[in-house]
């Protein structure tokens, strides 16, 4: 389906709340847990998810509606949260990422966006000419994406103890 | 990891309040959303959850627990939600599958169960001895894989709006 952006802000807006519900006050066998050797657990996701408020979405939003000289995005640092975050209680991490995902929000909807904005178009590092629209899409889909993995790596951890229904269950082998 | 009652009911008790805060008051666009003919949107999988709730994880434990002549278990109906949940609001679904989560875990909770009470069999219709510990595995890991599919479901709607983003975010082609 075509982007549109009040459908969009509605998942946007939700996530800080799903992963306070699935994380928030879990054991840290789940919320440390990850899918084997440089892998994420779901205490990383959540700094990740963190850096890209901070430096991804909105930013890159800015240099595209400011149409400069310089409409190039900095690349994405899909690491920063290995250092960022350390040492961070998860509880601290979630409140951040909500805070910073309302005030990212406030942002959007005070620019009142419209068709010809959002077929604006910025130069991403690797792929090229990207939309706006786009850009918006992105965040949607990678939220969801994130959310998906989170799930799934806390899933995996019973990929053993499901016994012979991990047969059935094809997340505990994807 | 070791299926632990513990930190299972730790992820049992928080399915429904994932659910709902991904999807209460959610446009439609999303919650009948599938990934394509004869595949589950939001809304189907929260019925299927409610449908496990009333038919399977419990009413099965119950028959291992009772140990009685019969410990094969009833063939699980994948599609019952299709006629039960026809036509209700999806939030009204969201609520029914809280509640019934509630009383069944303090089904469980009340049943104090020891390790050899987790080490009793039941019979899977096509599975085979199944143990209680294995099927109380399933069940988180069960919830969870749904709780990703709700994810990747919603995901996948924006394939194509994401651009040249869709290279970078495997969930849209999973």
């Amino acid at each position: 389906m075509d982007f549109d952006l009040t459908a969009g802000i509605a998942v946007l807006e939700r996530t800080p709340h799903t992963l306070r519900a699935m994380l928030a006050g879990l054991p840290s066998v789940w919320t440390d847990a990850t899918e084997g050797p440089e892998t994420w657990s779901p205490y990383v996701i959540v700094g990740h998810l963190i850096h890209g408020e901070r430096t991804d979405w909105i930013p890159r939003s800015q240099l595209i509606l400011a149409q400069g000289a310089q409409c190039r995005f900095t690349p994405y640092d899909r690491f920063a949260q290995l250092r960022e975050s350390q040492g961070k209680p998860l509880g601290d991490l979630l409140d951040e990422f909500a805070r910073l995902r309302a005030e990212n929000l406030a942002t959007l909807a005070g620019w009142r966006l419209t068709d010809a904005e959002l077929a604006l178009e910025g130069e991403h590092p690797e792929l090229g000419p990207v939309t706006l629209r786009q850009l918006l899409a992105t965040w949607v889909a990678h939220d969801l994406g994130h959310v998906a993995q989170t799930a799934r790596v806390m899933a995996k951890q019973y990929r053993e103890a499901a016994g012979p229904w991990r047969a059935y269950l094809p997340i505990l082998d994807r």
